[in-house]
């Protein structure tokens, strides 16, 4: 278990995801438990019962009230976890609690703190306003992804892969020509990777979100706060237009595309996707092509990093990569997460 | 492979499951070839061919008279295991032996005995005879448990998990609710759980069999000896209808619930399972219903089984249980298999 | 990866199955690459991208005339394996480059040299003319064995087994009952076991191939060169029906049977079969009954060892086989291999 990144905050579900059905999700190779208590609050606790261990998500578990009751002898805890009731005697043992974590919902994510509860309230979640904001429409899925969480990392610093796995879809060939800038700032936690192409073909994904019909000015500006959130601020707009001097861009096309990267286990990754747009707000096709067309990008990377995943358990110890000018983001990245485990 | 307990019987399977197919099932990991003889009598011996390993309950391994015909080669063994012919010799090697197993025929069971066959005559084995028996009519089938035998065991040592685990078939709020009496008898190496309720609604199960419309007595005598054989003296009746002085007990309805715990490997189980009843006798609906009813009862214990074999795969070593009174019977259980093993 | 034999070729692929579309097989462990250029030659190197290991064979890679684009960022390969092109820079690092293979083509077969390159010219390929021949013609398959190549060397070395596992195809009693003579060639690096049958009785495979329809003279001579080529020649003729001083054979039908054996990994096998015959040159028929025959008899081998490597899976360490006389020629096969070893 010491892969993962602990003392952090992680996305382990959309907001929609919870309800009055008892819902599991393991992070970071805890199997958690989340319900929603008849005030509309997430409750976050083990997902195994203290006496045989039963999974309390697994039928016939269920809630009763703000109560849930184990399906295997039934056991009962409370929304912080602790144990109500026993079978076969009135007393009940000290010691019977459940692990319960910190849960917020901020942004239309449910984040949960994996580590020393001590320190979830003075450590920063990472923001994604975006989508969830007047102004902005957003839609958002999430693929299971059978690979390491630093595979992830990895495909989603280095962008000039959309080139070549992506093409057809969100890929052109500038974004492999095009090198990047990087910047890391160790205080605030955060990598920067800019790609910034000034004359660049229109891939179909904002071509037809946007209408535009000729060549683009095409800005890819990553904000990664590790270990889980990753913004990639993508500004689009007909060649040669640039944001105003005040800052005001109105010519231009405005794209939020966030990730969040939640370890599963050692080998798999809750990979959380979402992209808020602040052009034809209202437009249902468009909701419905950029969900469509990003689910299909991100099942392009799904199918890529789950053979390497695979390649990795053959391979033998030892195995070199070789990386160049485009993986200096993601090398900054490991650097990061390095530093934080 | 320390983790069985050797030198004891073990059930193998179903008298009518061994004939003239060549069988194959693995107890304790040890895959063992049963048929039966001419005569009737049943053989076992390793399933697998001295020369080469081959499974000789694989086809086109055969059985020729009394003899088994190795499908691969045709190395040929009698119904001690001895090799009585090899292909392209006459001399036949004096190791070229199977390593056999004693086997007997009880009560509808075929036992064979794992570890030393020279403790084989002096080891007991028990008995359920309700399974064939005038006076009596039975049902059994056996179910795979793709869980290790410990956690049958736990299982059927606490039945205050029919109230939540198969509630709607077997179990009744009183189930939960009524505390046991452990007694260990550790010169018998027999572990009894007794739970008597005097007043509990009666469950489908014993309603639909027996025709009783009312509250009930509900008896559950549990008689476990280690490793393999457990009976619940399961004893029904109108509430307040008690034995006579002279133990004849006219008025209620029993039914001998019988399993046989018997491991495959050291994560699965096979789970035998029989309920033998002293009324109806010729009512085939009755047997019908008491089948089909059990084995649901079973399954879903074989799901929750699973699903805690698949929690025990992916936990922390040094992971804690938490025991309270209802697992007096299972500890007690547990301790003395540690103590055969 | 100590089991593999190295320094030695093996027959990675017939040359039809290597085209214009990007091939990957994995051969001792390693995970080849193989295509064909331009002007029609076989190019072999590592199946994994010098950067992120993203498998070459794997879409959307592609060839792009005589060089190779890997699908995730676009690297570049000649086909001597080098990096010609990277994404983002001109410059290219001096180490990016594939492990490159030799290979030769001969008789059909696409052979791979595993080990260091440097032996590859002066270490002898094993030749199967027949394949590829005036006055024979040939049919041949490849069928994966979820089973360790010595587990096919055993079941080549010793056709005693024909008589059972392939009794009504290719197996007669004679087979088993007829003594082998082993012949082991230090110097050259061959096994040879003969089994020559005067008198026996002729199996489908051969009766119906040949139109013979009494007892038969029936010659087996194998022919194995480890650690990958396998030639049975076999000779058929009526009973009496010898070749003539001179060598010449005008009254028997000659049937070179060809095995590759080529390791996957340490626990699967690419098992490559081939049929030729020098009577019948033209007849579809026959080739079409001789395909569906040897076919059907490697899948009843393969069923078989596949068993055989479940049931090694399972078993514990220091299981000791019996051999007899028959397994001559196997145990003679293993000496010379773990020797090359």
């Amino acid at each position: 278990m010491s892969e993962f990144v602990r003392n952090q905050w992680y996305v382990a579900a959309y907001g929609r995801e919870i309800g009055r059905q008892l819902f599991s999700r393991t992070v970071c190779g805890e199997s958690i438990l989340f319900w929603r208590t008849e005030a509309g609050e997430v409750a976050a606790m083990s997902d195994r019962c203290v006496h045989r261990r039963f999974p309390l998500s697994q039928e016939p578990s269920h809630l009763v009230g703000d109560t849930v009751v184990c399906g295997y002898h039934g056991f009962t805890y409370d929304r912080g976890g602790a144990c109500v009731a026993v079978p076969g005697q009135a007393r009940i043992p000290r010691t019977a609690r459940l692990t319960s974590y910190p849960v917020t919902e901020l942004d239309g994510f449910v984040w949960v703190f994996i580590g020393d509860p001590a320190h979830a309230a003075t450590t920063r979640v990472p923001r994604a306003p975006w989508l969830d904001m007047p102004g902005w429409t957003a839609v958002s899925g999430m693929e299971p992804l059978a690979a390491r969480y630093s595979l992830l990392v990895d495909n989603l610093l280095d962008l000039s892969h959309e080139t070549y796995l992506h093409g057809g879809y969100i890929g052109t060939p500038e974004v492999a020509e095009t090198p990047i800038v990087t910047r890391v700032d160790e205080d605030a936690g955060i990598v920067y990777v800019s790609r910034r192409m000034a004359d660049a073909a229109c891939p179909p994904f904002y071509a037809k979100s946007t209408g535009i019909t000729g060549r683009i000015t095409r800005w890819q500006d990553i904000e990664f706060t590790p270990p889980c959130l990753y913004l990639l601020h993508s500004r689009i707009a007909p060649v040669g237009v640039l944001p105003n001097a005040d800052g005001t861009d109105p010519g231009a096309f405005h794209v939020e595309v966030v990730y969040a990267l939640t370890p599963e286990t050692e080998r798999s990754t809750h990979d959380f996707w979402a992209v808020a747009r602040d052009f034809a707000l209202e437009d249902q096709g468009v909701s419905d092509f950029l969900a469509e067309n990003n689910r299909t990008v991100v099942l392009q990377d799904v199918a890529a990093l789950n053979v390497l995943e695979q390649v990795i358990a053959t391979e033998p110890d030892g195995y070199q990569e070789l990386s160049i000018n485009i993986d200096t983001g993601g090398l900054a990245a490991r650097r990061m997460i390095a530093k934080l485990r």
